[in-house]
């Protein structure tokens, strides 16, 4: 088999078989095949597209590049959620015990990363005393005991998508919708998940700046469930503003609680629950959204979410006086200075990547893989798109524990914010959902 | 400059500026640029085509990349004529005393080269004792004197395109009209040359099968020439069947002596009489093309055209008791075998690729440049598309040293002719001009 006429096939718009694309991928993996042919398919891949197949099968490719967790040992139905990355994005963290409690068994590896915050570790950790380092015994033993557990990634996933992503970073090769619905799915499938629902971010904040674009890799990641036989149902959501109120770690995780006792921001509480009856009726715990919607509504009004979240962190070694007493017992910043309105109006554009720059000055976040997370700093926002403003009026509290840090970060904040003279409405957090059987705007 | 940007620029549909392009080639030519970034380019390029300006960018950037060819000490409009390669291509052997007879100053560059026949050089070396090691002042000086000179090249030209043809054979990008464009009249242009005459292969022998294609290229090299102000001709030419009869080193020496006598095979005459007149024009040794033709044909009808080639193989040292005995002073073969034809019918197609590989086999040319030529053997065909064929007739001679080979290579013949049981019409020779003040159909 021939690289150059795989390349040449693809860019003349042929569809690769199997035995193509097996090669391409395994080849590449084993340094055979060098970057510059790779990169000659991707920008062709770019221009001609994937059919489903082709991408279902280069996603399969991908997973068996590397190595599969084994989630046999977990009893029920296990549904992943993956986002397609926002800024303020505390759903995991609400999410978890939510379904958990509501009979979603929640076997979640999770990573640190890089960003705008840390991931849902760093976030996790806020906790004194929380440890994701959990044996893989302790770990399906943990969820089929409380329905609940978070350990730290270490399995050498998906090292082919690993590679080419690097590499697609560097010739203009990212933004091809089947490969990164690839990239993104072979990731969940090789970390054992039976089912998937995606939150697909579209608007400012997020990758996918237009809706149909979020739609195209909605459908394609969808497509790819379908093929490999994993259901998967895409939930395209607004990231035009930050999410919920809070962008920071332990101040996310405030959050979250708040949304677990039912006084959370509505487009934080409205992403969860649509989030979280997707997954419930995925893992078969009830018959229709509609269902599943009411018990997650009522595991919230009774308290058992938060209780959820409580035992959960009980398990692994948190302080549980933290879920309720979130002020004394998570990591405060030394300060907090108040962003006021110069003048009154609409909010009309909260910049979401801005925001989460801003967020990241304050310590929030990481740059490279080296730095080290400041869990209490952050931002909370008081008005969101569509809010009136007077003039005088807090726009936001940013938490920090630098003088210097935080005038930088006010000023850059203020510049994050429009205001309008003329009424602005907000956006709707739900702008469709993809399932299997077909699409509905929301 | 991040050449990342210049990547999606080009694959988004951009211009690119000529800094960008300066960047691109230079820094790659230095290693600066990773041959991963360049594919990626190069399969942009492919989707997107490169407009008039770039085009000339890049192969102004090409030619700077290495050394250039100083013929200033040559007096007179040098023109320089290049073919985009086919079977049995006699022209450059004819064309060079033909227009140095009619007062153009021939100052040929040339190379050996891989194929089915060898280069310009290894035919004349069928003359014993011709020799192209010439200095740079004798070969002025020799074109000053008698108005031809041929010499071996061996100044570095155009090392970044020769950096990017490689890497454009292994990733499927070597069929962009920009790229190819850029990649011959660079050669073109640092080799010297005032003024191009370019003769465009079209048909199953030929790189551009398509005549449409082959226009396409002949308008973006003439684009090329006009853009960095060398006067620059394209004719379009039929490459369906082998040029003339002879495909072989001394068997097309032996052709291009009969066509200098006014003897030759009539598309050859006709391909030579066009291209000749055009590089007459652009020379400024003639006003109008049919004043340049007329021209021609009384040097041919003289005499003056042949001598002129006895004159061209003396100074370089070659015998020429060949020029007047070529069957007696030309290398022969121990063998020639006649192809005769098993039924009766007329030549419909003589498939150019497999007589070419089938002279290759009886040793008339290079596959890997290590190999040496045998200048003795070859094919002569007596018949073309379009000639009628009685059962028994001969359909072509192979000139062969070797018995096994030459069984072999009348098979591999006989599998290259159809014949068909209708009246066939021979391909139109010559099949459009393009100038830079447009383009004719002939």
């Amino acid at each position: 088999m021939h690289t150059v006429d795989i390349i040449r096939k693809k860019r003349d718009g042929g569809e690769l078989s199997s035995e193509e694309i097996r090669h391409l991928v395994q080849a590449y993996a084993r340094d055979e095949i060098p970057d510059y042919q790779m990169s000659a398919w991707a920008m062709a891949v770019f221009f001609r597209g994937m059919s489903d197949r082709e991408t279902a099968d280069l996603t399969l490719e991908m997973v068996r590049s590397g190595e599969e967790v084994d989630l046999s040992a977990i009893r029920g139905v296990k549904v992943d959620k993956h986002s397609t990355g926002g800024v303020g994005d505390t759903t995991t963290l609400v999410l978890g015990p939510l379904v958990a409690a509501a009979g979603v068994p929640v076997a979640k590896l999770s990573g640190r990363g890089l960003g705008h915050t840390g991931g849902t570790i760093d976030k996790l950790e806020s906790f004194a005393g929380f440890s994701t380092s959990l044996s893989q015994e302790r770990f399906a033993e943990q969820v089929n005991e409380i329905g609940i557990a978070v350990m730290g990634q270490t399995a050498d996933l998906t090292p082919a998508d690993k590679q080419l992503y690097g590499l697609r970073d560097v010739t203009g090769t990212v933004e091809s919708i089947p490969l990164i619905a690839s990239s993104i799915m072979s990731k969940k499938i090789a970390g054992g998940a039976d089912s998937i629902v995606l939150d697909v971010k579209t608007g400012s904040g997020a990758f996918m700046k237009d809706e149909e674009e979020a739609a195209r890799l909605a459908r394609a990641m969808v497509g790819i469930g379908t093929q490999v036989g994993r259901r998967t149902v895409a939930v395209i959501s607004d990231m035009n503003q930050p999410l919920g109120q809070a962008v920071g770690n332990a101040l996310e995780v405030k959050e979250a609680l708040h949304t677990l006792r039912g006084e959370g921001p509505a487009d934080l509480t409205e992403l969860c629950l649509t989030l979280g009856s997707h997954m419930v009726v995925l893992s078969e715990a009830a018959e229709t959204v509609e269902e599943a919607r009411r018990r997650l509504e009522e595991k919230i009004a009774d308290g058992s979410a938060l209780d959820k979240f409580r035992e959960f962190v009980e398990a692994q070694g948190g302080d549980v006086r933290a879920v309720k007493e979130p002020d004394r017992y998570l990591p405060r910043a030394d300060r907090v200075v108040e962003v006021v309105a110069s003048r009154s109006g609409t909010v009309s554009a909260l910049d979401a990547e801005e925001i989460g720059l801003c967020a990241m000055q304050l310590g929030a976040g990481r740059e490279t893989k080296d730095d080290v997370i400041d869990h209490a700093v952050g931002i909370v926002l008081r008005k969101k798109i569509g809010d009136p403003v007077e003039q005088g009026e807090t726009l936001a509290l940013l938490h920090g524990n630098d003088e210097e840090t935080l005038e930088a970060a006010e000023q850059r904040f203020l510049n994050a914010v429009t205001l309008s003279d003329h009424p602005v409405s907000p956006p709707r957090q739900i702008r469709g959902i993809v399932t299997d059987e077909g699409e509905k705007a929301e």
